[in-house]
């Protein structure tokens, strides 16, 4: 068995910012040791997330209306009375998405839809630098 | 370490359509070489996801109406502009669910809930054929 | 390659009850013969989910009353004609949370955020004792 741990650093430019982080990880599973498996992707923040889209800027700008629609930006937010950063509506929305995903993949090559893609979702009030840590298991 | 992959092919309605498949994944950890270790279930499609419910038909009528209620079907979506194919809610929704879902197994036994079921939903607008892929990672 | 299943028991308030679990995974993750992988926590329950968030009083409130707009309590359920238990909204909210979460780790020290820690989020309308498996694989 094998385990092979990289990152990718990425930088955001906040407000619900989309990134397609595909290739960067279809690059990095090539690029590894092992055969077949699973890669964990792992947003280590708060106020990020991670999950799959048909990457196109119709979708992705209907992506960001539906967030705005179902965790408002203008409303009170607890967090932010007491933290007054104004991102307590990121934090909300970054737990609902969840910061992670798992992607299987065999000789190599991601086992993602035509038209699937991965991406990083960055809920907060400001540009961020990010890493996103890349779990690789399975057969050398 | 042994890793194998077994792959479900399904037809679903669209709509929203919620399929049990809980007994073919079953079934799969139940025939592989695997005797203890995590099934990593990935649906390769923009428009479907999968997550855990009591499978009962009262629920699954609940399940419907609340996605109708957070991403509704009669509003306008950038992406049916674009593409027209009329599914830009199909894919919001389930970029918001994601489209995996891992489940630990121990002598090639599913540690699911009495009445916790793990469900494909489609959003899709139309019927289509699916490809559910499980990758199944453990010990021999 | 290695595979150890642990366990958590908990007991929670119910309506929507959220628990900071950080610091007993931490400590099983420690504790175990893994040093390098990841581990799969599952809720073996249906009106429960799990996911990340900085655990802070503000927050937490936050949380609470973005569940209760996205999927309310006051509004009438199936499941509820069909059961009587009245915990439908629980059984709603928990499918679209999903009830899992996958953490790397290495020297088996979780890779999380500086802030972020993982929470139960339990949102039946009673206490209940549950219980969180984590399956840890990796290197040992």
């Amino acid at each position: 068995m094998a385990v092979e741990k990289r990152a990718l650093r990425l930088n955001t430019r906040g407000d619900t910012d989309i990134l397609n982080i595909t290739p960067q990880i279809a690059r990095e599973v090539e690029a590894s040791g092992v055969s077949s498996g699973v890669v964990t992707l792992f947003i280590t923040g708060s106020t990020a997330g991670i999950t799959t889209v048909e990457y196109e800027p119709g979708l992705i700008q209907d992506l960001r209306e539906a967030w705005e629609r179902l965790i408002p930006k203008g409303i009170d937010y607890h967090h932010d009375r007491h933290q007054g950063e104004g991102n307590g509506y990121a934090h909300v929305r970054a737990s609902l998405l969840g910061p992670f995903l798992s992607i299987p993949f065999i000789h190599r090559k991601l086992l993602l839809g035509t038209w699937q893609q991965v991406v990083l979702i960055d809920f907060d009030n400001r540009p961020r630098s990010r890493e996103v840590v890349l779990q690789i298991m399975g057969e050398p």
